[in-house]
C-alpha cells in the first residue's frame, strides 16, 4: 500500500523544516499539505517560510522514509487521520495563540506500534523525570507508571534512562498502554540500551513516536522540542525526580504553559535528584503527590470534567461482581488457561468456566489458541 | 521579693478555670485582674464564668503555686510585664473575634528560664513534629533548628520525643535561644526522659513555658490547648514529620487559622512519619521547605515586612570583616579562649588578639574569666 499524495506531503513536509517550524505550520494551514509542499518545492512562499526551508527543500527523501519507515514497522500518522490526537493537541494551537513560543503543532508523527495513536492519548499521564535517577525514583516511578498503567491510565514518557525508562517498565509490567516519544527518529537505534524496551513498547499494545523523520538522529534541541509532545499529548506530567536544572522540568514548564496538570513526587531532602520536584512544588507549579490515587484525583481535579460521568458509563458497569472479577483476570495481549483466570480471580475454577462462555457472548472475552483474552475494544 | 496584688490575682485567676477559658477571659478583660477574681472567689460573675470557675473558685493555693515555682526556678509572666509577648499574641485575639474556636489569649504563663519571654518570641519558629519519629526526622529537625537558632531565630517547639526533642536539641548544640512550651507544669517533670532538656534550655538562654500551674501533670486535651500558644507565639509553624492524624498537624492548623505562616518538610513518599507533611503541602496548608533559607524566605515573605530592613540595620552592620568573623566566633553563654576563637574564625591568633579588646570598647564582646564571650544585647 503506497502511501498517498497527501502523506508523501506531509512527510515532505516533516523533513525539509527543524520542528517546531511555526510559519511552515501556518503555511500549511493556510494551503493544505498538498500545495503547500508544492510551492516549498519551488521556493514559491513567504521568507519566514522560505528560510525554515531552504536548506533542506531540494531534498528529495519521501520514498526512502516510507521504506525505511516500514522497515522499521512504522507509519506516518497525520492529521486528516481519524487516529490523529487532535483533541490532546488543541493545547499547543491555543497556547501558541497565547503566545507560548514553541507551541507549534506537528506536522505529522512518525508512530510505530498497533494502537490507534488518539485512543493512546486519551486521557494519559506524562511519568518523566532524570536520567542520573536513584533507586528512590526508579522504584517509584515503576510503581506508580504500573498502577496507572493497571487502571487503564496510557502512560508516556520519553525512553530515556533512569526515571523514563523506568515508567515504561512499570506500564508494560502492568500490561498497559505506554508511549515513548523520541528526540530522534523511530529507527535511531537511541538510547543504545533502550532499543529492547522500545520493540517491546511498540509490540505490547503501546507506541513509540518521533516527529523525525527515519534516520534522524538524536540532539539536544530535539529533547526540549519533544518535550512538547510529551506535555501535550496527555493531560498531566508528573516528575517523579529532578535535579534543579532537568529536561523533566522543562517538560513540566511547557506542561504549565500549555494548560496541563503538573504533578511532583516529594523525595527526601538530602537528594539532589528531588530537589527540582521539590521547588516545582514550593513554588506551587506542580501539585504533590504520593500515590496513584493522588494522580487520578490531581488529573480528574483540574482535568476533563466528564471523567467521572465517561467512568460510570463504561461496558463493564452492566457485568455482575462474579463476571466483572473473571473480565478482569483477562489481560488484552496474551491468552490465559481457565484455571489461571480461577487464580487471578480467586473464584472457583467452575464458576470461571461457566463465566468465559457467558463474557464471550457479551463481547468481553475472546476465546484464543492457549485460552482466553480480553476484547480489546472493551478494556 | 513577694508577687504583688495583681500577680497574685493573675495565678489565682489561671488555676480557678480550665484554660482556654474565653468568657474568663473576657471578664477579666472587663474588670481587671483584681476585681475579677475577687468577684470569681465569691460567686459574683456571669453564668458562664460562674460555670467555669465554680469546680476551683474555693482553692486558695497562691502561696503555694508561688513557692512551688520559686522552687522550681519559675516566675510567673502577666500581660501588664514589659516581657509579655503582647504582639505575637494578638494574633489569639483576632482570631477569636474572627470566630476561631479556643482562639483565646493566656491569663498569664508561669516561665523558667532568664530570657525575656517576649524576646524568645520575636520572630520565632516553632519546629514541631512527630513523637514516633524516623531519624530522617529527626535529623533534619536537629539540623534545621540549628540553621535557625545560629542565625538568631528562636526555636519553639513542645519537648515531646522525637521531633521536639530534636528540634531544641539542635538549638541547644548553636548556641541559639529555644523556648518549649508544656502542656503540663513546669514542674511536672515531664516527659520524664526530656527533664535533663529542659533543665538545658531553661539554663542556657531559652525558656520553659506553661499556663499550667505548678504541679499540674500533663493531659491529652492539654496539649491541643498548648498548641495554640506554640502557633501563637512565633510567626511560623514547621512540622517535620507527621502521621496522618497527629498534634503536630493541629498545631499547623491553628497558625494557618491564626494567620501565621505553615511549612512543612517533605520526605520519602514510603515513610509513615511523611503522610501528614505531604497531605499538607498537597492541600496547600503548607509551604513545602527543604532548608534553612527556605524557612526564612517564607516566614519572610508572608511575615513582617520590615524584617529585612531591621536585618540590615544590624548593629554588627558597622563591623568590618575580620572583626564580624571574630564576633560571630563568640556565644553569648560560654567563655572562649583567644586560641579557640582563633580557631573557629580561622583568623591569626594575633589578629583575634588585636581585635577582641575593639570589640570590647564598641560594646560587642565581653572579657570572662576563662575568656571572651559575645555580648547577649547585640546577639
Amino acid at each position: 500500500m503506497s502511501p498517498d499524495e497527501l502523506r508523501r506531503a506531509r512527510a515532505y513536509l516533516l523533513r525539509v523544516a527543524e520542528p517546531p517550524a511555526a510559519a511552515l505550520v501556518a503555511f500549511v494551514a493556510e494551503h493544505g499539505p498538498v500545495e503547500a509542499a508544492a510551492r516549498v518545492r519551488r521556493g514559491d512562499c513567504p521568507p519566514e517560510v522560505l528560510k525554515a526551508t531552504e536548506a533542506r527543500r531540494d531534498y528529495d527523501l519521501v520514498d526512502q522514509d516510507f521504506g525505511r519507515a516500514a522497515a522499521a514497522g512504522a507509519r506516518l500518522v497525520v492529521p486528516e487521520d481519524d487516529e490523529w490526537p487532535a483533541w490532546p493537541l488543541l493545547a499547543l494551537e491555543q497556547a501558541g495563540r497565547r503566545g507560548v513560543s514553541e507551541a507549534v503543532p506537528p506536522l505529522a508523527l512518525w508512530v510505530s506500534g498497533d494502537i490507534a495513536l488518539g485512543t493512546a492519548a486519551d486521557r494519559a499521564v506524562a511519568v518523566v523525570g532524570a536520567r542520573a535517577a536513584t533507586s528512590y525514583g526508579e522504584h517509584h516511578a515503576a510503581e506508580l507508571a504500573y498502577g496507572l498503567a493497571s487502571r487503564g491510565v496510557p502512560v508516556f514518557s520519553g525512553a530515556a534512562y533512569g526515571i523514563d525508562g523506568a515508567a515504561h517498565r512499570g506500564a508494560l509490567a502492568a500490561g498497559g498502554v505506554t508511549v515513548a516519544v523520541l528526540g530522534c527518529a523511530v529507527d535511531a537505534g537511541y538510547p543504545a540500551g533502550h532499543v529492547g524496551l522500545l520493540n517491546r513498547i511498540a509490540r505490547n499494545g503501546g507506541a513509540v513516536v518521533s516527529e523525525y523523520p527515519p534516520g534522524a538522529p538524536p540532539a539536544r534541541h530535539r529533547f526540549l522540542v519533544r518535550n512538547r509532545l510529551i506535555a501535550a499529548l496527555t493531560e498531566g506530567t508528573l516528575v517523579v525526580e529532578a535535579g534543579r536544572r532537568s529536561g523533566a522540568r522543562n517538560t513540566a514548564s511547557t506542561a504549565g504553559a500549555l494548560g496541563k496538570v503538573v504533578m511532583a513526587l516529594p523525595g527526601p531532602v538530602s537528594s539532589g535528584m528531588s530537589v527540582g520536584c521539590h521547588e516545582l512544588i514550593r513554588d506551587a507549579r506542580a501539585t504533590l503527590v504520593s500515590t496513584v490515587d493522588e494522580v487520578l484525583e490531581t488529573v480528574g481535579r483540574f482535568g476533563i470534567a466528564e471523567d467521572q460521568a465517561a467512568r460510570t458509563q463504561r461496558p463493564t458497569d452492566r457485568l455482575g461482581p462474579e463476571a466483572l472479577r473473571t473480565y478482569e483476570a483477562l489481560t488484552v495481549r496474551t491468552d490465559r488457561s481457565d484455571s489461571e483466570i480461577a487464580a487471578e480471580s480467586g473464584l472457583p475454577l467452575r464458576k470461571v468456566r461457566a463465566l468465559l462462555p457467558a463474557l464471550e457472548i457479551d463481547g468481553f472475552a475472546v476465546r484464543g489458541e492457549a485460552g482466553w483474552r480480553r476484547r480489546r475494544e472493551t478494556a
